[in-house]
């Protein structure tokens, strides 16, 4: 079956026209998928009564290890709290603009109380790979809550910022030791001014591999990716940016992280050792 | 507008029938969510021309922090491969019968190869942060092929026993320094033995918080989350296993961490001293 316009539209929106990928099977929820885009202004209009409910039942149907389900999720509302959340994440202004505002908890704490009711001490809480399993949980879960909001109608963007400061989160939010915010989620209806563009991404072959580890012809990768990327951003306004100069502005010098850089310190703080 | 008999049906073999959520907005993508499980056994066919190129632009269509990109997935379809794969993962037989098993890298190489191709070191590699957004962003990124997977009638189940022995994983791969599989997923179609039903989850209350992290009425929750797994269990033929045995099954001792409990250390072999 020859693939329909709109699926080789759809790709060349995600890849740019020169980096077509395969065309493989298609359908309106891939479709959908391939829609995503971040958005970072929006409607202060509430959302409809039991949206947050379906959000976190979708949330919660995606996969997690061993069934631990070690993530919980908070919904913020209050404007003053959401100000808070903001003034922690470098003052980014959707996060009080959203009529609702998710932080993702990697939650060991539970599990913890679990535990102690039974009257045992759960040696495995205080390893790296406990942890690991909390944060990529969440982000398992958080990604369906972002597909269901997005099937609404609704829009979304995760803001990594809420680990500029993961412990004044943890007391704003009384979080108990053995819990960390790993990242926000603002939710709510796009404003009028929002990027209404998929943006693109690498080429397939810089980031697939088959069987082994290979990479190919990466700098020509890159040169095709940077001048797509600098079109999108030439086309919205955005300082000339192409993805080579990202990567180099946002990893090249630990003043970027915006106090990330004591992550490891702080998590120990919140009871989080990292064994 | 009353829910559907089919959204109760959805809320109710999610949650059991002693937990269902509040009713909100619905639709066919929520209920495809809803309804996925973990599949554990794989007839052998191959996949449609095209299914991997189509579950990778799902991938890539995730967010991603700054746009940075920093995953790589590998997609293992030779048998020799899937065999080491296999036992490295404590040997879960899925992994041979799969069609396609995917190896998702956490990738901070790539990123430093664009460094150094552009005479930069970049500061930021070493850090925990960097390393969390490159395992979150691998996550966000194998969800959504998950849910691709999934609306073209195949299965999955995530690996995340691949971190039993990640140096293991990364010589089989040959993965360059800074790179590490964090998890596998295995894709393919369902074999005839292969569990038909809906895991139920916690109760939304004892996940869901409102402003500030407030548990309440745990040991209510969890005594009926308790006998809700114990059916589920019964009616698959599992070992009586409720939740709390489950959790002090798998947190409890370290040896139920497989060797994970070295993951630290491997990691800092791998290139990522987690700073």
């Amino acid at each position: 079956m020859p693939a329909a316009k709109s699926q080789i539209d759809a790709l060349t929106r995600r890849y740019g026209p020169d980096a077509i990928p395969a065309v493989g099977p298609w359908n309106p929820m891939i479709a959908a998928l391939l829609e995503h885009r971040s958005v970072r202004g929006y409607r202060s209009d509430e959302l409809p009564t039991g949206t947050l409910e379906t959000l976190v039942a979708a949330a919660q149907s995606a996969a997690t290890s061993s069934n631990m389900q070690t993530w919980s999720v908070i919904a913020v509302t209050d404007p003053a709290m959401k100000a808070q959340l903001a003034r922690i994440s470098a003052q980014q202004k959707h996060i009080e603009q959203c009529p609702l505002f998710l932080v993702w908890v990697a939650d060991l704490s539970r599990n913890d109380r679990v535990g102690k009711a039974e009257g045992m001490v759960l040696e495995n809480l205080p390893y790296l790979e406990t942890f690991l399993v909390a944060a990529i949980d969440a982000a398992l879960a958080a990604q369906n809550a972002v597909i269901a909001a997005e099937s609404l109608g609704l829009s979304t963007v995760y803001i990594g910022a809420l680990r500029n400061d993961v412990v004044a989160v943890a007391q704003l939010l009384d979080l108990p030791p053995g819990a960390v915010g790993v990242f926000g989620l603002c939710v709510g209806h796009a404003g009028p001014a929002a990027t209404s563009e998929v943006k693109p991404r690498l080429p397939q072959a810089a980031i697939l591999h088959h069987e082994r580890y290979a990479p190919r012809d990466e700098a020509q990768h890159r040169a095709v990716y940077d001048h797509a990327l600098s079109e999108f951003s030439r086309r919205h306004e955005i300082a000339k940016y192409s993805w080579t100069e990202r990567v180099l502005a946002r990893l090249g010098r630990t003043a970027a992280l915006q106090g990330r850089d004591r992550l490891r310190a702080a998590l120990e703080t919140l009871g989080l050792p990292l064994r």
